[in-house]
């Protein structure tokens, strides 16, 4: 057994645990520690190190996720077979990354950034554990086998009828449960929509566009028209020159230009469905849960008086990401193709889950919870807007007062490449609009930053603004 | 209120809960009881009636589940919205089944069948909901926000690396975790197969064959060639003959026909995929787990040395069908395509299941189950051909000796029709082989019939034989 010469350092800014995590990893990495070695108990490395116990278990637990080590029960920790490492070196190491990572891992090493605007992150830390287990441990309680069965391949009635009446109540949405299917995430509704509708068809989306959803379209080999936007989202106008027979929008909170499309653009977009057979609207109403200022207001769907929108939905933004449980409401016609094409198709949601959101929302714990996040990112929303004032001399601030990002643009002819350096500089990552340009014109030359509040704690949203400060004025 | 009046009937063969819930059922269907009307409460129908109140809770747990009543905290239970209702019966009610029904509905209501060979049903009566639900509880009670993020879209490294040790013991299979994906069921792996090859391939089938994954490959217009059978399996001569690039196979223990591939039909298999760039091998080890006799088979991918086998198994069936947990080994080639073009779709199942999923297989409970799951189906299996000894001057038995079902042929020449009516006429359900024919194969006259014992209890197999005894003897 080898001898660890950590020397932990309790000024670097780094927890303790962090410290002996890249420790090892590193001596792993370099060969140092081989294949099969066991690691020192973590009891007998607390002693040595002087430290408590639960911080080596949490090092090792975290070099253990990642497949550096592996634990034998009852003989200790051992170095996992370095072939394997080597392969996951070639692989992902030169972007930075570990295979097998988790999508957070770069915020729990906490190399590159102090304080990152991410625009996709969530705050969980108000998620109500407490009722989530209570609500679990009961389901699962009752011994109940038939939940254990695979169940409806479209998701249980009980929890479509809750969606139904959630998405009626809360937006417009006029559906019957029948209409509705549960699946693991949009990009597998995604994949099952391309099975419902007709091959090879040409989908218009909005340039810039939620960047995922435009690859998942590629995967597809759909023909992508890209449609410029004014003010109002989307022009109708531009649209009616395609060929598209489907049209891709976020008509509540664009991604990512936050704008939200008033009811003319909506009726003409709308009209354009209408006047052709075999037309139709993908609603992505990803982040409607969260608005701030002036009325909630009812989705795309609710006006669709023709069955020409696709309404999608998820949990996994107003809940938690781990929940993947997302939701289409598909139009009669399409949901009779659903029914000839794809009833062979299993669930990819298990009844258990299914049964612990049903009771999670039929509780009122949902609707409490929702409102208690708006009321968090509310505040986060106004505290970075109010940061944001002596930005407006050199930029445009666009986007707010809705969703969990908004968007700077720069006055002074900057460009995000230029911006996300600075930040950089200053530890702070901002994210560059260019990433959701799609088509020929991620060319384009962006001047405009995205900076996401959602899972930045409101003091990492002031200090990080004050860097901002000191990058871009 | 109202006042029910159910004549409940003791000598009718139908439970009491299910005359309760057919009885109010047909009331809300006609009318009768109308939305917004309150039931009585479980305690006071249940006085009424002189029955037990669980008998009324099921009932009503039943009505709740199909959305044909609600129930109020506090108030009680009332009579859904009726347009909602209308609408069910219009588009459902003709087939004579109620949108949104669980896929085990039949066996609740019993209509049909007493006796229900089933050979997709598994015995959930040993699932070790204690050890499972104590897993549950640890997994959530650390409050590891962690776990609530989205996770690695191939799945968390931790799991994988699981499954690449569980395959490697149990079934030879040689792969890093790296090279697996985790996804919600095989169909979603399939279509994510899709994507991960090229367009428009074309595939081999074994005919008869797995008819859910016939109809997966026809959703993705794949041209799809049948390659006929002999007691070994797939014949590879045939094979040859025609233009496939991909070949779906179930060596182990092919579905529906129980064939194990000797290993020189392996060795030929693998040649001919050998034989040409971008040919490639679909392994279904759909139930491997359970073999009663002789020495457990390897895979096939343990025999590749090439990359040729894209290996694919699922915890459905060993553990529960809600979980919706399946994987896919991608040879390295493959695994190099996924990452290009499939690197943006996020996963399918929750980071909670999986953990939980980890430490019941890590916790070696998983193995635990799975001899007693082997020896609960043998004992079943072993019942079962005993009891068809005296079907043996009538019929040909094959298929034996593993998974969860085996296949009757008439040596007199009866019709699969002929021998599943005369059962339905005792009550007795089989299944027909021709539901596995596929192309234009399923006008071929079959004489076969499945008799799956996995879901049936040791006693009703006993009656369930003697039944068709009386059918076809």
């Amino acid at each position: 057994m080898f001898e660890l010469t950590i020397e932990l350092q309790t000024d670097k800014g780094k927890c303790l645990y962090e410290q002996i995590y890249e420790y090892i990893r590193q001596e792993i990495r370099e060969g140092k520690l081989q294949q099969g070695e066991r690691l020192p108990s973590t009891r007998s490395l607390a002693e040595y190190l002087q430290i408590s116990r639960s911080t080596v278990d949490v090092a090792y637990e975290q070099l253990l996720s990642e497949g550096y080590i592996e634990a034998r029960p009852y003989r200790g920790y051992f170095v996992c077979k370095i072939e394997e490492l080597f392969r996951l070196e070639e692989k992902a190491g030169e972007q930075g990354t570990l295979a097998g990572e988790n999508t957070d891992k770069r915020a729990v090493s906490g190399e590159t950034y102090t304080y990152d605007f991410s625009p996709t992150k969530i705050d969980m830390s108000c998620f109500p554990f407490g009722v989530w287990r209570r609500i679990n441990k009961n389901v699962l309680s009752d011994d109940n086998i038939r939940l254990f069965s695979k169940g409806n391949a479209q998701g249980d009635y009980s929890l479509r009828e809750t969606i139904a009446r959630y998405l009626h109540a809360s937006r417009g949405v006029n559906c019957t449960p029948e209409q509705i299917i549960v699946g693991a995430g949009n990009d597998y509704l995604l994949m099952l929509l391309e099975k419902i509708l007709d091959k090879n068809m040409s989908i218009a989306m909005e340039n810039p566009t939620y960047k995922r959803a435009y690859r998942i379209f590629q995967s597809f080999a759909y023909l992508i028209t890209t449609v410029d936007m004014d003010e109002n989202g989307l022009k109708v106008s531009e649209l009616k020159k395609t060929d598209a027979a489907l049209t891709y929008v976020m008509p509540s909170h664009q991604y990512p230009t936050g704008v939200v499309m008033p009811i003319g653009r909506r009726s003409e977009l709308l009209k354009w469905a209408n006047e052709k057979e075999g037309r139709y609207l993908i609603e992505d109403d990803y982040d409607s849960e969260f608005r701030y200022k002036g009325k909630p207001i009812p989705s795309l769907q609710s006006s669709d008086k023709n069955g020409k929108v696709i309404y999608m939905g998820t949990f996994s933004k107003a809940i938690a990401p781990a929940i993947r449980v997302s939701y289409m409401v598909l139009p009669m016609k399409l949901l009779e193709a659903y029914k000839e094409k794809c009833f062979f198709y299993s669930t990819t949601v298990s009844r258990i889950d299914q049964k612990i959101l049903d009771e999670f929302i039929r509780g009122g714990y949902f609707e409490r919870h929702l409102n208690k996040m708006r009321k968090v990112y509310k505040e986060k929303h106004d505290l970075l807007l109010e940061g944001l004032e002596p930005f407006k001399k050199a930029f445009d601030i666009t986007g707010e007062n809705a969703g969990l990002h908004l968007l700077l643009t720069s006055k002074q002819g900057k460009t995000e490449t230029e911006l996300m350096e600075a930040a950089a500089k200053q530890g702070v990552k901002v994210y560059g609009l260019s990433d959701s340009l799609v088509d020929g014109d991620t060319a384009r030359k962006s001047d405009t930053v995205i900076l996401g509040y959602g899972g930045l704690e409101e003091t990492d949203i002031q200090k990080g603004l004050e860097a901002l400060k000191k990058a871009w004025l």
